[in-house]
C-alpha cells in the first residue's frame, strides 16, 4: 500500500493535473473538493469526472457555502470581469479574489490529512501564469504548512504535514504538457469563471484567457467549447 | 462608528467572556458560529443567546460539517471520555480533538473579517485551563496570524490582521470573574460535550470538570443544571 496523499480538487487544469501528478509519485489519491457557493456549479462536476478518471481512492466534496461571508465576484451577484489586459492581469488583484479560499481549503484538507493519516497535502497553486492572488504565492504555502505542524496533533507529536506544490514554477503551457504526458484528459476540466447556463465558458474571464493561452503556447489543441 | 471585530463564538464560558472583553474595548461585534457537525447541538443555542445578549451587531452561523472527516469523538460515534484525572488530561491529547478546527473556524473568520475590514479577529483560546489541543497554544497563533497576513489581499497590501486572544494566559477561574464583572450570563451558555437529549450537561468530561472547577475556584456560583 503507497502513502496517501490529499489532493485539492476544483476540476480545473491545475488541479487535475496535481493530481495526476500525485498519482506518477505513486501516492492513493484522496481528492478533496467543495461547494462553496460559486457561481460555476459546474466545477464540482468536472472534479468528479477527472476523480474518476484518474481513478482515485475516495473523493471527498464538502459543503461550505461562503456566499454569506461575500467579498468576491465568484461568489456573490457581483460582475466577473471580461477581457482584462496582461498589464492589469499582473497589477491588480481582482474582484474574483475570494478572500483566504485557498487557507479554508488547506484547512479542510489538513483536518482531513489528520484523520486518515496523509502526510502529503498537494495544492495546485502557480504563481507565473495566475490571477494575481495573495495565497497561491510560496511564501504563503510556507507559512501555512508552518502554522499546520504547530496546529495539528500529529505536527506536536513529530509527523509533520508537507504542503506539495508541484506546479508553483510552471507556466500553464507546461503544466498542460506535463498533464498530458500523464494522461489526463482536459476535455473533462473546467476552467471559465462565469460559465453560461449550458456550461460553456465564456472565454473572456481571466481564467479562460490563461487557459487559451496555456493551449496555445503548449501547441496542443484547446478542448474547451466557448460560447464565442 | 467603533471599529469592527470578528469573535469566534460556541456559546461556551471561554469564548461568551471573549465577547465581553471585545465589546469592553469598543468594538463593533461581528460573531461567528458553526454547525460542525458536532454531538452537542446545544452549543450554537446558547452561542445565540450570548449573541443577543451582549448585544452583537450580526451573527454568523455556517453550516460546516465536519463529520465526514472523521477523527474525532465530537463529530462521530466515538464516545466521549469521562471523568478523566488531572494527570491524564494534562499529559494526553484526548479522542475530543478535532482535527485542524481551530484552523478552520480561524480561516472563515479571516475570510469574513477581510470581506467586511474587520481587522481584529478574536477567539477564546486559553493554554491553562484547557484540554491539551495543540490549536489552543499561543505558538499556534502566532504561526496562524503570520500565515493570515501572507494569505490576503488587505495582509499583502499592509493592512494586517491580528488574531486577539485576551484569555491565552487566564485560569477557568479567572476568566469567569472577568466574565461576571463584565455581565456575562454563564447560565446561558453550554460547556458540555456530550449533553443529555434534554440539553443537561454531563457532568463528567473534561470540559464539565473544567467550568465546575472554574466556578469553584472563583468562588462564583455554578449556574449549570447537570444531570446528575
Amino acid at each position: 500500500m503507497g502513502k496517501k496523499a490529499i489532493v485539492l480538487l476544483s476540476g480545473g487544469i491545475d488541479s487535475s493535473t496535481t493530481l495526476a501528478i500525485a498519482r506518477d509519485q505513486g501516492f492513493e489519491l484522496y481528492a478533496m473538493s467543495f461547494r462553496y457557493g460559486q457561481k460555476n456549479s459546474y466545477e464540482v462536476e468536472a472534479a468528479q469526472k477527472i476523480a474518476e478518471q484518474i481513478e482515485v481512492n475516495e473523493h471527498l466534496i464538502l459543503d461550505i457555502n461562503l456566499s454569506p461571508i461575500g467579498g468576491s465576484a465568484l461568489t456573490t451577484d457581483m460582475p466577473v470581469p471580461k477581457n482584462r489586459s496582461e498589464k492589469k492581469r499582473e497589477k491588480i488583484i481582482p474582484v474574483t479574489y475570494v478572500p483566504a479560499r485557498n487557507t479554508i481549503f488547506l484547512s479542510f484538507g489538513l483536518a482531513w490529512a489528520e484523520s486518515i493519516e496523509a502526510f502529503d497535502i498537494f495544492i495546485g497553486v502557480n504563481s507565473i501564469d495566475y490571477s494575481g492572488y495573495p495565497d497561491c504565492r510560496p511564501e504563503f504555502i510556507k507559512a501555512f504548512e508552518q502554522m499546520a505542524n504547530l496546529a495539528t496533533k500529529a505536527g506536536v507529536e513529530g509527523r509533520p504535514f508537507r504542503i506539495q506544490t508541484p506546479l508553483i514554477n510552471m507556466t500553464k503551457a507546461q503544466i498542460i504538457q506535463r498533464g498530458t504526458e500523464l494522461g489526463v484528459d482536459y476535455s473533462l476540466t473546467q476552467s471559465c469563471y462565469d460559465p453560461a447556463p449550458d456550461g460553456k465558458a465564456c472565454g473572456k474571464c481571466d481564467s479562460c484567457i490563461l487557459r487559451k493561452k496555456g493551449f496555445e503556447e503548449a501547441g496542443i489543441p484547446d478542448p474547451t467549447v466557448y460560447s464565442n
